[in-house]
């Protein structure tokens, strides 16, 4: 059975584990804080390369930001990673195949394969973590538009500007949907700048009634959002992932998006693939393009 | 050469012309007004099929509405047409092949082969008009998503219901892109029920501050649009057409767009195919739907 080293590089830890052909994890995940360094996480990659690499058909790089649609390199907009990440040559790393993706697009390929998606030609998975992240998949294919870059959840909610978003534009999805997103929304509703997603979803918990609302207005955000990308985008679902993801309710998100769609009835439902799908769909991914060659 | 007999079915008006595989319209381009009826339709369509059927290769029909997968029929969103014309069976009015492709994705196929978006492999085209359409192309192919249905440009603009949208939701692109987008800002802008679309053009060339203002606004309404458009699809380039797409300043957005996206450059330019794209389109596609067998 044919293996790959997956790793996933993110903006604060890198994990990395052997996964196989079936996309299941068989060796113990490792984790490190992220380097504030290209040489430090260089590091990383080269050892646990050298320890691997002879036990392994492919290297498998989930990473933060936009990949090259040749899968060997970043393009950009890297997030909290060290600057000149994007001149890494992940390649030169081994002599065996090395294929980065997208992390995002990478769990929207492993949802598409062993998770939520199965069997759905066309699907749409949103990450709501810290940010949203996006991977869609379309005809059984990951999209990626012309540089590798699309499905980033950077369309606005609001048209007045009222909130900066981490990309430096204003009232973008992620600015509303994300954890940070929901943060915000209850600084606004409550008038209170210490508010925590945590006293917001403690009060929902416990029937407070303001917190209450302020979550309503977050998940109709969610729901907002998702309503103009089913009717874009014609999927048969929408997979939730995230450490967000938990908390929505999907079955009304479903409910309300099918009765304003002009396109077809869709499906929405949290993802199945589990907190590492970022890397179990690199290997994946990785793996097929060797059976392509 | 081979040729197709297209129609262009729309809410006020149905065009025929032949139409040759280089996208040539080789035929006087006759015009009805749409008839109230099925029966009615259907006559105009069988009395031209009947006159020029064995003149061409296939009938190709641009129509409203949204056409399934198999290009065989209209399914659902027909806008102002009759009542029932999701019934009609296209195939049985001719024994050649009978193609039937939603107006705006035949248009936007119509630049992508002899048009504004030809080398473009990922294109969005949308039509500015009474509404909006939109039609989408990836990897040089019509985007339809999972029934067909894809490209529907009903994503919203502000997330606090201000404009109901003619889909019956709130706030979509369309209900501030379009001509009808324009009129209803010029309202709330200048408080007036009765200024029109002419009034602000009008206005706008006479340099008249407040009507400037009215257009700049419409106008910043499509550029943010496009944005998420391009952060989401990561397209080549945009193609505006429609009747309201003469206004447009594209240099002007695409630099704004590219100011802000995190996907990478794209461009914005206006239809070259002309009012007939739609029929066009459509004869492009039935003609290619023949060589496909």
């Amino acid at each position: 059975m044919s293996k790959a080293l997956a790793f996933d590089i993110g903006g604060t830890k890198i994990s990395y584990s052997i996964i196989d052909e079936n996309g299941k994890i068989i060796s113990e995940v490792k984790k490190f804080h992220t380097p504030k360094s290209i040489e430090g996480i260089e590091e990383i990659l080269k050892n646990a390369i050298a320890e691997h690499e002879n036990d392994v058909d492919a290297i498998a790089i989930a990473t933060a930001g936009s990949v090259n649609k040749e899968n060997t390199r970043v393009i950009g907009s890297t997030g909290n990673l060290v600057k000149g990440y994007n001149t890494i040559d992940f390649q030169a790393l081994s002599p065996k195949k090395v294929f980065v993706a997208n992390d995002a697009n990478a769990a929207a390929w492993a949802e598409h394969e062993v998770g939520a998606s199965q069997n759905c030609a066309d699907s749409v998975m949103l990450t709501l973590g810290t940010g949203v992240g996006g991977g869609i998949i379309i005809d059984n294919k990951v999209f990626t538009g012309k540089s590798g870059a699309a499905g980033e959840m950077h369309f606005k909610m609001y048209s007045d500007k009222r909130r900066r978003c981490t990309c430096g534009s204003w009232d973008c999805f992620e600015a509303y949907a994300s954890g940070t997103g929901l943060k915000r929304t209850a600084e606004e509703m409550l008038n209170d700048k210490d508010v925590t997603t945590y006293d917001v979803m403690d009060g929902v918990k416990n029937g407070d009634k303001k917190m209450t609302e302020v979550f309503d207005r977050w998940q109709e955000d969610i729901t907002n959002g998702i309503i103009g990308l089913a009717n874009l985008f014609d999927p048969d679902c929408f997979v939730l992932s995230g450490s967000m993801a938990q908390f929505v309710d999907c079955k009304k998100i479903e409910d309300e998006v099918n009765s304003v769609i002009v396109t077809t009835k869709t499906s929405v439902r949290k993802g199945t693939a589990g907190n590492y799908s970022g890397m179990i769909g690199a290997a994946l991914l990785a793996l097929k393009s060797l059976e392509a060659k």
